[in-house]
């Protein structure tokens, strides 16, 4: 398989459960922003010109949600993956996709408007909006980690989601000083072995 | 099964995926912003005070892609769903989370920006730059759908997603004038009777 990355983006989440699983890999390595995304060779990959994508044989697919349970399905073996009869299947399934639909969104927003802006251009209004918001979105995840140590029974999928955005969304200024789960759950992920090697290669 | 829904959100898309599998389910109405979201008993269902949540049996699960995905698994019988060995797999995958991951982020600053935020707070800036991503991330559709009715072999879950993300898209201002495929994408599904229902029903 070859995964196309650039430290600092979503494709860490792929090198994490690639290092997880103990599954062979190469890197196609970019930077956050690389003009050469936009090659016309690249743009067949990826339409939109980010990472991560994946090639695996014929296949192609981008969307880092959809390529972790790609992942899984195909080379997990039934690992990081809850049985569609097991009692955790609708949590993997909620917090696998929360990460794009409640978290991303404004930490999208930080990225612009403290990154990728020019000073002049960035709006502190929007900042402290979605600084807001992510915090809200982690309270939530405090919540459902009250007596648990991953969000879907054993660790899966949805910590490799999730715990990227929520270590992400906690870096950009989301507050979780009053969220001791989220705070310990962030450690507990980045402390492992594979998630130091997912931040590190190729940073 | 029992849908908290709203009209015009995104839990239009699980009362439609219900109607084309022909699934009873009940509905628990509110309205885009309804202030009774945030009612002690419903945050429990949902603690980010959000359409939709599904309830079926014991199980609680919020998040629209989580519950496309739930709803195939466990009571779809292997319809709108591409066994994992069919070579739309990936597709099928990826285009169930595009929706999210790279539609909605805009679609969510454009329902802010010109229906919930009063006049004077509104953004000129933010409309401008989440309308210029809108129509982009619909030219990657437009692209996909070359000489194809649906994202992924046969209508899939994935058009419940990116179908529906594509439609508001598209009415909130993206510009599909130059995109002939979404713009007979977005007629062939809103011509379905099961999505006419979904428009429809409470509203």
């Amino acid at each position: 398989m070859k995964i196309y990355h650039a430290p600092n983006t979503r494709s860490v989440r792929i090198v994490w459960l690639c290092e997880e699983l103990g599954l062979d890999y190469e890197l196609e390595m970019f930077k956050l922003g690389d003009a050469s995304m936009r090659d016309p060779e690249y743009l067949k990959i990826h339409p939109m010109a980010r990472v991560p994508a994946l090639a695996d044989g014929n296949v192609r697919i981008f969307e880092s949600g959809a390529i972790v349970q790609y992942i899984l399905a195909k080379h997990g073996d039934g690992r990081m993956l809850p049985d569609v009869n097991s009692p955790h299947f609708s949590d993997y399934l909620q917090w696998l996709h929360y990460a794009e639909g409640m978290i991303m969104p404004h930490v999208n927003i930080l990225v612009v408007e403290t990154i990728l802006l020019p000073e002049d251009r960035r709006n502190p209004v929007n900042i402290s909006r979605a600084t807001k918001q992510l915090t809200r979105a982690l309270g939530a995840v405090d919540q459902a980690l009250e007596g648990r140590e991953f969000l879907a029974g054993e660790f899966s999928g949805a910590d490799i989601m999730t715990g990227h955005a929520c270590t992400v969304a906690a870096r950009l200024g989301a507050d979780i000083s009053d969220k001791p789960n989220v705070t310990a759950y962030i450690k507990r992920l980045n402390d492992r072995p594979a998630m130091i090697k997912a931040w590190t290669v190729g940073a």
